[in-house]
This record gives structure tokens, sequence and C-alpha cells, in this order.
């Protein structure tokens, strides 16, 4: 379909009025009202409001997956790989973040078509990917369940849309490096005494020193 | 406002219409249909739709508090505090499940109105409260950031409605003590030896042994 001119700003309105409202709740006429244009007009662009949702977060989720998987073939350790992951969600949710917030609020574990449950779920098994390699290599420990990991990484990293601010005080990257600290170091602390003091109040004792 | 016999039903109703068509898409008219009513009975039990999003999920809500408020005076150590409240979290999930997928849908992170959103803050500040005294304690980590902790935990947490499936190969039992691992314990080899070869491949050097 013939799109002019006014494209980019009429997807630039309508991530707004996604984030902001829904796109349930957010109606051609909005759309076209917040742009200046006749709802009618809105046509020589799009079909149907779902084309407008794709149009939104289809840049956000082919950066991300676009730098996930340059990340395959790299010759990195798995623990590197995780921060990279982090880093790139970060980074991508910080440059588009009406749109990306538009993407994890209308699509992540929704399974609107087939082809965006596919992006999901090659993202997912990437994560669980580097964290099996992680604990092959022994980097990462030998009861880490590499499912259920990488579904509470993606799941907290999904969730930055519901707090993110961009004017915030820490900046994306500070963000990340905190992400990375969590799920790589863990809560409990890792110098050799407290960790042996702790290892009698915590379940999973073979796993500290 | 009086609520005869027939209130259960139309709150189940609408929890499970509200879980699968999302908030705004759900009609009166679908709720009516749904338990074999006319819309115009239905404002015997309700003034509006919201009435029946709060009364859906005002249980779960007001379970996890209620769990939640008799960690803050038990004497525990903060670890055993963080396992309390993820599997408080997911059991609350377990037990009601549509109820709490709407929630989590339709409250976290959106601010609805003042009441809901100083529940979000206390539950948050809890998790926020309990890492504190775990840094001060010395049993976690020096170098967490108690914030970005608490947000990308509850952010998990909360995100678990997306994956979690009542009859899945793991129970909420199983999840739960996975999720304290991945939070308490990190993916990194507490093991000594490979917690110093992996030293030199991370940037947090200060925080393993």
């Amino acid at each position: 379909m013939a799109r002019p001119s006014r494209w980019p700003q009429i997807v630039d309105a309508a991530a707004e009025l996604f984030r902001e409202k829904g796109f349930v709740a957010t109606s051609l006429e909005d759309i076209a009202s917040a742009v200046g244009m006749y709802k009618g007009s809105l046509y020589h662009y799009i079909d149907s409001k779902e084309d407008l949702l794709f149009a939104v977060v289809r840049e956000p989720a082919e950066q991300i997956l676009g730098e996930v998987r340059e990340l395959t073939d790299l010759d990195l350790p798995p623990a590197e790989k995780i921060r990279r992951i982090i880093r790139a969600h970060v980074r991508t949710l910080q440059e588009n973040f009406t749109y990306s917030s538009v993407y994890l609020e209308e699509f992540a574990g929704r399974h609107r078509s087939e082809e965006w449950t596919a992006m999901d779920r090659e993202y997912y098994r990437f994560v669980v990917d580097v964290i099996g390699e992680g604990k092959l290599r022994g980097d990462f420990g030998a009861a880490v369940d590499v499912r259920i990991t990488a579904l509470a990484l993606v799941g907290a990293l999904n969730w930055l849309t519901h707090w993110y601010q961009p004017d915030g005080s820490l900046s994306g990257a500070e963000i990340a490096e905190r992400f990375c600290d969590v799920f790589l170091i863990g809560l409990l602390n890792r110098s050799g005494e407290t960790a042996r003091r702790l290892a009698a109040t915590v379940d999973s004792t073979d796993r500290l020193t």
C-alpha cells in the first residue's frame, strides 16, 4: 500500500495513543484527530487499526531480535552474552520507549499471531540456550533451572515498561548493569565467610561454598 | 448495595471474560449473557463495569498483602523473608489464577486509583525494606542495588501470569523454589574455583571471591 509522507507522523500518534489508552480503547478517530486528519483519509494508509499496531511494534521487535541474532555466532562466555542481552533489551526500550511499551503491552506473552509468537519464542529460546551453555561449561551453577531462570529474566525485562522512566535518575545503561548483577550474582553475599554462614539458612547448600 | 445469591457467579464470569478479552473489550452484555441474565438485571448488583473489576481483584490483592504484612513482624533472616514473599506470590497466583491475572493485567503498575496504587507501593516497599535489611546485616552483597533488585523481582513475579499454566509440568511450589534460587543465588557458579576464574570475565569482581 502506498504510504505518503505523513506516515511517520501517523505511526507516532498511534504509538502514543496505544500506550496511553491501550490498543482496544483507541479508535481510528482518536488517531486521525491527533494528526489533524479525517478518519476517512487514514484509509489511504491502512486497512485497519491492526495495521497501525503492527507498524508501531515492528521496529523495536526487529531491533532487539537483530541484536540477539548477532550474539548467537559470537565466541563469548555465556555470562557476557547474558550481559549483552540485558543491555540490548534495555537500550531498545530506552531508544523506542513508546513503541516498545506498546509491544510489551499488546504482544509479549499474548499469542496475537503466529509471526509474533514466533518472535517471542525465538528470543526466549536464545536466552534458554545461553543459560544452558553456561551450565554445560560450569560457568553457571549446576542446579540452575534453565527454563525458569530464562522466564524470570525475560519477565523482569518485559516488566521494565511499567516502571522505566525516560527521565529517571538512572540511565538505561545503569539499569542494565544492575540487572546483570541481580541475575548473574544474586542477592546472597559471595564473600566466603558470609556465604558459609548463610549456607545453613538456605535450602540449596550444595551451591554455596 | 444488596448483592443477592448470584453475585459469586457474576464475579466469576466477569473474571473469566476480563482475563480472556481484557477489561476494556468486555461489555456488561458479555457478562450478563455468560450468566444467562439480562444486562439490566446486572444493575441490581453493580453501578458500573468498574465495580465488577474491583470485586474480581480485591481478593488476591488483599491475600498477598495480608501475607506480606504478617512477615513484617517475624524475626527471620532477610533471605528467608524473600523466600516467603516469592512463595506467597506464586501461591496466590496458583489459588486464584483467573482473578490474579486480571489484577496484574489491569492494575499492577497502572495507577488506576489512589487506593490501588497504594497497595502496589506497599508491596514494593516491603520488598525494598527486606533487601535493605539483608544488605545491612551483610547477608546480601554490599553492592546490591536495593531498588532495582526489588523491581526486577516484583517484575519477574508479576510476569508469571503470562506463562504460568495451572496444569503445567511444575507445581506452583516448585516454580517458587526455582525463583528463590534465581534471585538469591544468581546464575554464576558459586564453587570457589569457578568463581575465581569467572571473576576475570565479569565487571563486579569485588563481589566474587
